[in-house]
């Protein structure tokens, strides 16, 4: 058992005056922990037959794919607009000021399939809803999400209500 | 041994006209070929003491992060600016039209430090280029450069001379 928080760095004020960032960046230069986080992930996953992990670009790429090494499941990557250089599905959702839109090949995941969404930090859930709903629209059954660092105040496991939500380290606001 | 080519699909005129883009993202969703690819890397490299698997965002991360947890190595990511919380150092380098900038931590690395870098592919070189020197500003040696995918025609190779690159799937212009 290794206690994560050590590795995670506290940044204030990044990117925008007020916001206390999560820095994963000393996690993932320790292999041990690093190794700890993809062994929890698995291992609570592991008996559920997930045939695809799927993540946002681009910390979620950091833990997705090794993850889905490890369960001998497809790597499905979800990216902004125009990175995709094949057919994609589009997904248009609300952030606190405007809209962001994510994308999806749309030969990356087909009915029957069982997926895992994958991401290194879980704040309101909107990139993770947003994910969760391209997959949907692909036929695919969600199986649950995993996140490194989950915010609790943000409550964005409101918003996953329904899936099954793994985080490994939770902060309440302003610790 | 599995041929990677039949998992590599071709994109006429993508991103722009003329360009034939390689796709990765039918490999790494084949559990076998992207096991595959981490396993010649692994191969390649696990004697040479690597302490740090570098990449830049964001194909890069799915290839690095796998591997650097087989080497037991940190994984480092670089990125575009503004991404990274912490302090950085910064690379400008050119492209065919403009300049792009990289950013690494500026504690990522140290003098010691033995560097794999990784990415999906090798074009003309230009970010490896930027990312080996961000390494080398940090007081780190290359152990190498470790590419799924390599267009010759582009002659990055040239670019990279001296040091150890390997690649597992070459083309050559228009095939």
């Amino acid at each position: 058992m290794i206690d994560l928080r050590q590795y995670i760095r506290t940044i204030p004020d990044f990117p925008k005056p007020g916001i206390l960032f999560r820095d994963i960046t000393p996690l993932v230069a320790q292999p041990r922990a690093f190794r700890y986080v993809i062994d929890c992930f698995r291992e609570h996953f592991q008996d559920r037959n997930v045939t695809a992990v799927a993540a946002a670009e681009a910390r979620g790429f950091i833990f997705a794919a090794p993850l889905a090494l490890e369960l001998e499941a497809a790597f499905i990557p979800v990216r902004k607009p125009g990175k995709l250089p094949f057919r994609t599905e589009k997904f248009e959702y609300e952030l606190e000021y405007g809209t962001d839109v994510l994308e999806m090949h749309s030969d990356a995941l087909k009915p029957g399939d069982r997926v895992l969404m994958v991401d290194d930090l879980l704040a309101t859930g909107g990139t993770t809803a947003a994910c969760l709903n391209l997959a949907e629209r692909a036929g695919a059954r969600i199986v649950g999400c995993a996140f490194v660092i989950e915010l609790t105040n943000l409550r964005g496991r409101d918003r996953l209500k329904g899936y099954d939500v793994l985080s490994l380290v939770q902060y309440s606001d302003g610790e």
